[in-house]
């Protein structure tokens, strides 16, 4: 049942994957979940992404932020925006732990940088976040510093869960359940992946591999609902600068799209990319030295962009399971069987070759 | 064969479009064309868009830009940001005719405004532009400011022409003949309208109603190039103001994306929006009175904004024919036939009802 | 010793002040502070700013934020750039204290509006911050969110306490002792108030009505850092909607630059500007009417922001006296006297006349 | 009496200046002008920066712009925003002529560039504006591309003349004639110059030095006027990038503010800033080698460029003449001797040591 859209032999033509169709697959980068499931209500958590498994405040990582619709309440843009880079892990959770993630983020540094607040200047944590209020109790705000710490802790190589899990845990889409996916594309000498918390989309929206399914099948939740939200994270290899990083950015928006959706009012979508492939050498006192890509060369990793963005939101709706949370308010898996017929009539199913 | 999408049975769901499918449904709006051909070389031209058939300079309308990606000369962009506003005709031509067709625009406002320049502060002229540089000299420089003026005095209600016309002359997308498109969409009591000068993207992205024809179908081209661009004008009768419609500027990337589009790097990819449904009040000497919908309830002007601006790209590459132009330079018109065969295996096609 | 700036007679040419010379003269507009100093080494706080004594999340206010530079943590700014609006009170703090602040913010938003997490979406708390770290341990996170709740019980009408109290108690500014300050202008029929935590500047850069004290006098304080910031929250009930406040906003920058700042690398310069002139009605379900003013009639809402600006910091310096903290570090006080006889020989200094 | 500010002993306190005082202190920047003074009517011209002497578009440099108040018509920027370069020559006209110069920056490049157009993309001209109509009849558009192509053809090293000259010719600044001005600072091992083009202000928000002289002195000038604007050119020798370039830019608003200005509603106040010091390599057929200044070194660099704005613009004010020009309009030169006597009370004047 909870089998990603690749392995249901659902076609999606374009580049190649990375070996496990992961974020992950971007040497260096760790992905690690804390779910948090309390009694009938609690349905919630946190996801961490670690640009690289050193101390990230010292190897800061170029990257850029880009607002596709600013319904949300993500911390630390404006930092990023200025200089261009990252120097904490990337913590997604619900919108109301934010202030809580931001503060945990803030002691995870200090403890590992006892400079930090003294001779160095503060810590610019990044936090981003999306509405889980259907399912989770998110007024309770369950999430703890130790959950954040926990998911961090839990960080590493491999194909992370994917799913109603960490910062998905409560999430929904498309009326269904949401939650993580990841994908990733091969560009040339270098690798795109995407990791999304998905929790956008009304049904008669979605659109699975340009099959607009949700105009044809009914409706299988409940009741409609705007408040959702969208988090993009992006990691390449590929050396790029902040700017270019943003370029990319603007096009995980792409990749949005091709799953119907049109950035409805509610939804706060927001994206984060960043760059594990530059190497920044101290030329002198004052100076730096690096290499970039040229901007002419970044077709490619624009195309590996919106299809991995793609790839990974379908993830996220195929790999996530019914749950019932909050008053009993229930939202039913993506109705994957229905679907897969569909498509069977839209476009030759195969299962993908061993 | 050159007859738009909708009529050849492809069915694109959604809301219902209006009486002609045209951003001239919108009431008030009109279009005006001046195709330029010369000789064997010469393949290029103007298309205008009037708010309003008053003096926009006076009536000024509630507008704002969007940039996607920014590798493009388009002119008047910075005032828009700033005050929201529009105030003269937009005029779309090829990229170094800009400032002739600025040139042409100052003209026509100092002729109806006697006192731009003296009393009143200057106008600020709004053209965008694509690159028809592989069909047209474009080094020619052959369009005039009579050819402005022209389209300029040419623009009407009604069903513009579409294809290979006015400023779409001379234009490319994926790998075929591009050029003018429009399309429009009923939400709820207002209108949304769309017209493309589409120049972008190449054959193997194409995807026509979700499904991947560029993948699927041989190249019909010669050459594949990435120096294309595109510009989007969005216009509605809803009461917004200049940050909501900044708003719907940017759904029109969604509809964009839905094409294929990675908004490559050399694509000038550009949105203008505006409202002609704003009626604003002079309350007292410092004070304005206007309208504008709630964001809550835009949900539906986004939809519109991004099915309208799908097709009418689409539109542009159904409707223009094959052409021949600079040192024999050709771009074939889109293998319509060969894209409904295909279409016809992925979805039932049926002829437009009558 | 601890009078402000135009009550020792230096003379600011301009726009006549509001009655207090505060933010607070701007009708509705409430401070509080809660002040923080444990041992001796804690030295912080928080300052609420309220645009009015209602409930601000149901009477949400048109509002902008400017990032003049980047380099901090303020939260919420996203979506007050997407929607144009603020919804809590405005919570200014050390950087550290960022999440404290947000988490507090909810809470109180939580409390008068069961509704936020389920009904309606959730809220949307803006801070903002500057970095005490020289005097108080600020990797002690010192400040609760019962300070935070403390400061917006204490709002209220009335001239706020200046200098080291709230969030501006362990603040530096130009290699001196920061803090808080306020001032106002009337402009025309309406008034434009400015409160300012500052915490920039470094010494040879201080300019006073003009005068380059700084670099006129030796430096009073041990030690140049870079590590500042700069929060302006600009209020005032002149009927503008967001797009103009972003334009009063950032004439902020314009008054900063006044006091000698060049935006150091490290500042992080932060302006928040809101309006409580606007009385929004319901046309209908969809729609909304309201006022603004014509941008060309802003003129003296600019000049009222930059001198109210100026003032307002220079209010911050002169009120704040010497304070000693972590470390033993220490900030004198502004070298006032020294300061008069410089201006006294580059102005005529005379008492404010009774 | 056309004296530049420091000449007359006026004291600006801060970094040494360079060689000239002058943008073209920055190794290769010339600056070349073209008056077009015509009858009693036509006061207007043409000034050219060339960022170096080689071909431009074959060698672009990294560049930013900043918009303080979009009140204007600049062309271009959309694409240095996205592509963080500049290809071409900056060009500065009165604002009805920034077709005729972008048509003419269009041949210019044209003619050394074969491909452009063919082979490579299209060319993206960078032109800013201000509006010279109160002495020049703006409406006769009396600039030609001849005009521009002679501004371009006249630039080098040296120091340029300033105030009424160039596009500088018919421009007026706080009631007064205004026009070119420039200056430049050594900021450490670097140097920043700064061209301005000066057309903006109300007499009676003049400071020079930081002296309110505009609200002590009565007004020269017949009529108030708010149809302004300011271009502000910034140069540096420093490796920076885009992004730092940006960041450099927006502190030219600092220098404009320390004159008096607030960027008045109908003043366009743009900033244009480049680098020279960038040596890009090609390190592969992808990848570029560059250096660039650590950010936390750039606050000398951001002084340099707030002194050298404030004193180009007193520069230009300064060093411009009275005029005569369209319908009897007359600028008076600014009151130079009153303002020094002012000057003497507040500040000590001395001669520059020689």
């Amino acid at each position: 049942m909870s089998m990603r859209v690749r392995d249901l032999g659902i076609q999606l033509p374009g580049l190649p994957t990375g070996r496990l169709n992961s974020i992950t697959d971007v040497p260096g980068v760790g992905v690690g979940h804390c779910t948090v499931k309390q009694g009938s209500s609690i349905r919630t958590g946190v996801t961490a992404i670690l640009p690289h498994s050193g101390n990230i405040f010292e190897e800061k990582v170029p990257a850029a932020v880009e607002v596709i619709n600013g319904f949300g309440k993500a911390a630390g843009f404006n930092q990023v925006r200025e200089l261009g880079e990252i120097e904490t892990p990337i913590i997604l959770t619900n919108t109301l732990s934010v202030g809580t993630a931001l503060d945990a983020l803030v002691k995870y540094k200090l403890q590992r940088n006892p400079e930090i607040g003294r001779k160095h200047a503060t810590v610019n944590g990044v936090v981003a976040e999306c509405n889980d209020g259907w399912l989770n109790d998110i007024r309770g705000q369950a999430v703890t510093e130790e959950h954040v710490q926990a998911a961090m802790a839990a960080a590493g190589p491999g194909l992370p869960q994917e799913g109603s899990v960490g910062a998905g845990t409560g999430m929904s889409s498309f009326d269904c359940k949401g939650g993580i996916g990841t994908s990733s594309r091969l560009a040339g000498d270098y690798i795109v992946g995407v990791l999304v918390l998905s929790n956008f989309g009304l049904w008669h929206q979605l659109k699975v591999a340009g099959v607009p399914v949700g105009s044809i099948l009914p409706k299988p939740g409940q009741e409609e609902t705007e408040k959702g939200s969208i988090v993009m994270v992006v990691a390449t290899n590929a050396p790029l600068d902040s700017r270019q990083l943003g370029r990319v950015a603007k096009r995980a928006g792409f990749g949005l799209a091709r799953t119907g959706s049109v950035a409805g009012n509610g939804s706060g979508d927001f994206v984060i990319s960043f760059s594990t492939g530059v190497n920044i050498q101290q030329l002198n006192s004052e100076t730096l030295l690096s290499a970039r890509m040229r901007d002419d060369k970044l077709g490619k990793l624009f195309e590996a962009t919106v299809e991995a963005t793609e790839e990974a939101i379908l993830n996220a709706l195929f790999t996530a399971g019914s749950m019932t949370g909050r008053d009993g308010n229930h939202r039913p898996a993506l109705p994957v069987d229905d679907i897969l017929d569909i498509l069977q009539q839209y476009q030759p199913i195969k299962p993908e070759e061993e």
